[in-house]
């Protein structure tokens, strides 16, 4: 451990650096960086994150030796600004900030204006000479303070402020007088002590202790643990606290609060963006309290400020070398910069950034490469509102995230997360969002706020999230309580169906048409980077031909999972189907697997005339029977009705034969049943017929001058005798037809490795199949013993427990208290499972086995073809598994097949930076 | 390969010995060491195994240098003799019969008398001046080498047999003449001309090259390999062909042929134990042809020839140094032995074998051990007519082998499989059997024949099969065509119930009343010796106090499996059950769990009472809850019903609430569901409940003095965090009971390891468990992804498979022929599945995961406690496996413990002569 635990910058000099993020926060290193490269930067100190971990384990409490290092970093701040912490004449006033090493928006708590009382206040506005701002600046204070160090609701502050406003008149609190402010003042402390039964405290050293220890609680604090879940942050890195000099936005018509980014978060465009309120402290720039101007109107407003932040924002770049999020204060016309840190981007913007910084030599394409998380390529896929479609427009806002977004209106966080989770599309409409409403914005399809712009929290947490919102839409009321919300004359209901169109700011009534987005240039050059780097192939899953050209299109490398099956579930066909199931001879079953063969072939055909010889894997009949028969249920209810209403005896009996024959084939755990290559074992006719589609399709196909591979797979094997079986089969159809066609037709048989035994054996399995396709879908079923059909309930238990009531199941509150059981928790309950293991791969078990199967395959047949299939071969961290396993290709929908791609270069990059890492 | 492939033995010299069964097969093993003893064995000559491997491996031809050695050895023969084959006047007659390294009996073909053609037959009349003898000879031979050569049906000639003897008015063959013999010849021929549309082969070396062939072809027909596969005998190694001089039981009535044991292979008593038929060949006796007398009878009949036996017995037993079952033949009073192997013999027979052999200082305790299979122990522990019971006698037969056995008569063996597949029990009623009636002894209780004596074909197998046996039961007249039987005047039908007493050959109708056997002092002695060797501990899975009285009887060292929700499903318990799973509130839930509680606490002290300090395995709740419940669709199909006739509404909006909640726990796989510790997880109080029992009841058990030693096994953990969590409750609830009894059990947490993970993270869980247990039913549904309740269907035909047509899975006909499809396949498909994976441990894939559990395991906690549930338990071969993978216990039901105890032993002994062999 450092012993240095506490770090100041000001006056050009800096103990920290922009490199120390793991001690000093993202905040603090920031600070530290910008104070060495000369920017004007009000000086303080930053207590190390270090600090926070012993505040934790010791329960509360610094050792001596910390509080003593913090003290001396405040008296040179003292020294340093001329001024004294709860000086009455001349106080010095400082902001408390935490930050953790990755920025968190919101998450954490920020304290303006500290070292305010009820002396102080007078001194201020004596120095000053400005009585208006200096208790402007002391009703913040006390607000900010007794919300988060005192954990009171904001809420019966600002409905004091709005009485306030209401009382005089004014839509506007720069509109409130000195006086007012004073009254206020006032009112605040006696809703404290009202409250608390105390005095607001007047000690500025004891507010010191109190905020800094709040920002040491906050990082445990639910909203940030959330955040961390949903982040993948790791818990025990602990936050930092800075203390800095304030300076006032608030001090009238000559000061202002902003900020900035040094490009457009929201296109990418190489621009100043950002926005700025006049006579304003920085909280209510993100806060939407009232919406702010572009930064382009301070070119008017404030022309030296504006060519001096365009400087700036020019070096911030060319030193962090990325995009910068960075706010600013105006005080009477000097500039200061309070915080810098890569500014969060919509993923257009990331890639086009990205590939502009490239242009431009401030990056290498590898860092480029890593500047998109893959899974935010779904975001620049998202269906847009189609220009040319009809709709009506209620409302304009800003255009604080693109991207289209329809659904049913909701006013609170709480019910979108229920709503969504019946299944149901929603938008949520809120006055502004604050951290509360995270899990709301996650749950809704797009976000909409009255006030606030574009670089408000709805505005941030939207674009990086990947939803649609719009912004500052003042023409929209809420009323909250009862459930509705006015645009313009109309009166909304919540449940009432909008859409947002991100890129226009429109709101529209009702379902907007849609349409495909068109990504720019820039993708494209950064799709082809990450072609250039991976060394995993991409196929996709696809049954159809529309689906295949959809995966050629998403730059699939052939087709790793076609399923038969769903090829017969097709209305035409589904009756053939059943006449096959159904069959009691061989003949019968024979004969209505002729009428299914052209069918098939004509699949076939269509699959490869797309996939223009890239391999296409087979998969044979996979699923139970009984799913292309009525249920067992249905039927049975059907013909207890039939038989008491005494219907036609003929009508009955053909339901009878039919229900026998469900019977037959009802089984209990279908999963584990008669299924995969058990059904081409016991029915041999079944793969023969596929068999013959798939060749002469292939023969056909071929005479038209178009290249095949079809790579044959069969399913669930868990012995090799299983394996050999449907090989001899496959093999002996397969040289009847290129006989009959005249025609060399280049293919291979392999297996999906998808029960644990085949991984196990897959050495004894390899000596018959050519290839392996991981199917890990079945596999971490078979692993875990969890059903995909079933497990939905307790797996959303297990992944959710410490929110839960261990008692009673329902959510617990903030403190862990159950209103239900009247119980508070002293700890919550840790969670079973942190993941989807159905969605994200189990490395730790199902990967074990894939390493096995690899390792074992491998070892008998050194140039086995091995791949995966299934819903993790388009989950990134699952991806990179796959790198590093060493398997030949992934394969997962078209529309995961970009990301695949993005993370399997990504995948290579950090295994060369590891690399590098170790010959350090 | 040994250059050497035909081995001469005659003259009390032989080339081949005892030792050699690998190359001669066991006969041809037996007559040399015979031979060397200097017992008076018939001159002949053994062609190896080796050139059967040959003769499948060419297609049916044999090398020129082995037909040379073969020309050699049988040149040697006719000098050795002085008699010619063939020679008109003088000739040499031979018998050829195979013989495997393993003794089938009854699987392999036999040809008596070969040698003899229209002229020598006149030759042998001459020179013995004898001509019924002659031709009686001739006419076996003709039926004979008809039937096993030339493949006609044995039951033609039979036919014209018995038409004679009706002609004649005589009951047995003895009284026809020698022209009535002469005739037979004639008709055989005949018969042969009709049916083949060529004359029998007169050229004697034809007819032993045909011979021979037939031999190694035999080899390879169907009901050999049905044997070998039920009997777990490889098919690689081949069968030897031996070449004997004839002599001739059939001479008149000085003249015998006989078969002897050297014990009584019934009781295991030191007595010479046989029988035999007076002017009769040695096929007669093993047919039942007539019913033979008892040995004992020779005494009078043949005063020398018996002392002899007795004394060639004694000295078969000391060289061999096992009970022997040999053949021999009288010739004019000239006493030769034809045959030796060891006998085989009831498992009751074969435990006081094996004890008295050690007190005989013949064997080692080891040795004795080894002479048991330990599946057999279950014949000693089949019940028995209980004699004090009330039933009616219909008829007597000889006790051939012990047991009792009731169940429907059915005359045919098809038959009897398939009503046994039906799961009736069926009692075989044959006159006689033979090998083609194997399969149907395999699936009945017992058999009863009108023929044959205690050494037929039926006894023997019946035996070693363990099925009860009554046969020679003269009093019965067989109608198969009409399928009904008489006993006196009394008429019985197929599927009338018959009950054997296999101790007394009594034949009884309807159900006999049963009783436990009591199996004598040997059982102990053997069982107590198997303690001693053996390292695994053996448990048994026990739900009940009388359960565990029996395992305890049996020999358990704990409990290894106490199934809880067993106790739920009684009668009494379900309605309190069903309003626990019903509980809409946790209130609900809590109350019904409380009427649980004494329940259970009552359950588990019965238990420790009865283990009395032995450990106690008790498993959380298991199964799904809709297990406990009404099944759905039922429910669905009253509902329906009750809407239909409007029945009274508060009725049907019950069954409605109770259809809602099982549509709620409806689960499409339950198996991979909410079952197991996902239960005590989402439902805490279940385990507290279940937890609070198990302590309440120890500690109450304790204060009557009994020690107690409860082990709680958390079911079907697949991650630690699963484990931690159950475990946190446990040891909560275990502490506040033992602090609330103010006493102290001693206990330990651990888990069933009966998914994938679960072994393959073994390191993780161990941290928190304590003990593992494997579940290998589960493990091995998981593992093959086989359900236990589906897949009966699919993995019958897996194991089946080489005798189905693969085109409409009907039984195959011997020639591999399908009678609905018209197709004759040139050769099998091989089954795809041995062995039950369920029944026998899957060593390959499961077991792999079992050595990973077990290393992983042991790695973090080095004393962890492994043991095994399930039905494995009880399986020799899955035991030979734990104890071979360090295993701490197997726990199996209580009645396959003594099978546990001995094969554990068996795998100590086992693994103690490999090490030998390594050390050679």
């Amino acid at each position: 451990m450092a012993s240095k635990k506490v770090y100041f910058f000001g006056g050009g000099k800096a103990e920290g650096s922009g490199a120390m993020k793991d001690i000093l926060g993202g905040k603090g290193a920031g600070l530290a960086e910008m104070t060495k490269l000369g920017m004007p930067v009000p000086p303080g100190f930053t207590v190390s994150t270090e600090v926070c971990g012993l505040y934790c384990k010791n329960r509360g409490k610094l050792p001596a030796d910390v509080k003593r290092e913090i003290a001396a970093n405040l008296a040179k701040l003292e020294r340093t600004i001329g001024r004294k912490l709860g000086d009455p004449k001349n106080p010095l006033l400082v902001s408390v900030r935490s930050g953790a090493r990755v920025s968190m928006p919101g998450m954490m708590n920020t304290i303006l204006n500290l070292g305010l009382n009820d002396r102080s206040v007078e001194g201020l506005a004596g120095r000053s000479g400005n009585p208006r701002f200096a208790y402007d600046s002391y009703r913040r204070f006390l607000m900010m303070f007794s919300e988060v160090v005192l954990g009171l609701s904001r809420g019966r502050f600002e409905d004091l402020l709005d009485a306030k406003k209401r009382e005089r008149g004014v839509a506007d609190d720069v509109l409130l007088s000195a006086d007012d402010m004073k009254e206020l003042c006032r009112q605040f402390k006696a809703l404290v002590r009202q409250l608390l039964k105390r005095e607001f405290p007047q000690d500025p050293v004891s507010q010191l202790e109190m905020a800094r220890d709040a920002v040491f609680r906050s990082w445990n604090n639910d909203r940030a643990k959330y955040y961390r879940r949903a982040h993948g942050i790791p818990g025990d890195t602990g936050t930092a606290a800075t203390v800095q000099a304030m300076v006032f936005g608030n001090m009238g018509n000559d000061s202002a609060a902003g900020v900035g980014f040094t490009r457009n978060p929201s296109t990418g465009a190489k621009e100043l963006y950002g926005e700025y309120l006049v006579n304003a402290q920085g909280e209510d720039v993100a806060a939407g309290v009232r919406t702010p101007h572009p930064i382009r109107d301070m070119k008017k407003e404030f022309p030296k400020v504006f060519d001096r932040l365009v400087r700036i924002a020019g070096k911030l770049e060319s030193r962090f070398r990325d995009v910068q999020d960075f706010e600013f204060t105006v005080e009477n016309n000097t500039l200061y910069l309070l915080q810098t840190r890569p500014g969060k981007r919509t993923a257009a913007a990331a890639v086009k950034i990205a590939v502009d910084m490239v242009k431009e030599k401030l990056i290498a394409r590898e860092v480029a490469l890593c500047r998109l998380e893959p899974r935010r390529i779904d975001h620049l896929l998202h269906p847009v509102i189609d220009p040319k479609g009809k709709y009506e427009v209620i409302a304009r806002g800003l255009p604080a995230s693109p991207g289209a977004a329809t659904g049913a209106a909701v006013l609170h966080a709480d019910r979108a997360v229920e709503w969504a989770a019946e299944g149901k599309d929603v938008i949520l409409v809120r006055k502004e969002t604050g951290p509360d409403d995270i899990h709301g914005m996650d749950a809704a399809r797009g976000i909409l706020t009255v006030k606030g712009g574009i670089t408000s929290h709805a505005a941030v947490v939207a674009r990086q999230m990947g939803k649609t919102c719009i912004a500052g839409c003042e023409a929209i009321g809420v009323d909250e309580v009862m459930r509705r919300f006015t645009v313009g004359g109309r009166v909304l209901r919540e449940g009432d169906s909008l859409s947002l169109n991100g890129a226009t700011g429109e709101v529209i009534l009702g379902k907007a048409p849609l349409t495909a987005p068109r990504p720019d240039g820039s993708f494209g050059t950064f799709m082809s980077w990450a072609d250039a780097v991976r060394r995993l192939s991409v196929r996709a899953n696809a049954d159809t031909p529309k689906d295949a050209r959809w995966a050629r299109e998403s730059g699939a490398e052939g087709i790793g999972l076609c399923r038969t099956e769903h090829m017969f579930f097709a209305e035409d066909r589904l009756p053939v189907m059943r006449e096959m199931i159904l069959a009691r001879t061989v003949e019968e079953r024979e004969a209505a697997l002729q009428k299914l063969l052209p069918m098939q072939r004509e699949d076939f055909k269509g699959l490869y005339r797309e996939m223009k010889g890239y391999p296409v894997t087979i998969r044979l009949l996979d699923p139970p029977l009984n799913e292309f028969l009525p249920g067992r249920d249905d039927l049975r209810v059907e013909v207890t009705k039939l038989e008491l209403i005494h219907a036609d005896r003929s009508i009955v009996e053909e339901k009878r034969v039919l229900l026998q024959r469900v019977e037959e084939l009802h089984e209990s755990n279908p999963m584990l049943g008669l299924r995969g290559c058990r059904l081409g074992i016991c029915h041999p006719e079944i793969t023969k017929m596929q068999v013959r589609a798939i060749f002469e399709a292939a023969s056909e196909v071929m005479r038209e001058g178009i290249r095949v591979q079809p790579e044959i797979m069969v399913p669930l094997v868990s012995m090799r005798s299983e394996m050999a079986a449907q090989k001899e089969i496959i093999v002996a159809v397969a040289e009847e037809t290129m006989k009959r066609y005249k025609r060399m037709v280049p293919y291979a048989v392999g297996t999906m490795i998808e029960l644990p035994r085949a991984a196990l054996t897959a050495d004894e399995i390899a000596r018959d199949a050519e290839f392996f396709s991981f199917g890990t879908n079945d596999l971490t079923q078979t692993t875990y013993g969890f059903s995909r059909d079933d497990s939905g309930k307790f797996l959303r238990y297990y992944r959710n427990r410490s929110e839960l009531c261990p008692r009673c199941g329902l959510k617990l509150g903030k403190d862990l208290s159950c209103e239900a059981c009247g119980v508070t928790y002293p700890k919550p309950p840790g969670n079973i499972l942190d993941a989807d293991v159905f969605a994200t791969l189990d490395q730790e078990g199902v990967g074990q086995l894939i390493r096995t199967g690899i390792r074992k395959g491998r070892a008998i047949r050194p140039n086995l073809e091995v791949g995966i299939c299934g819903e993790h071969g388009g989950d990134p961290e699952s991806v990179a598994f796959c790198h590093r396993s060493g398997l030949d290709y992934v394969s997962c929908s078209p529309c995961k097949v970009p990301v695949a791609r993005l993370a399997a270069a990504q995948a290579v990059l950090r295994e060369k930076a590891g690399a590098k890492d170790k010959t350090k």
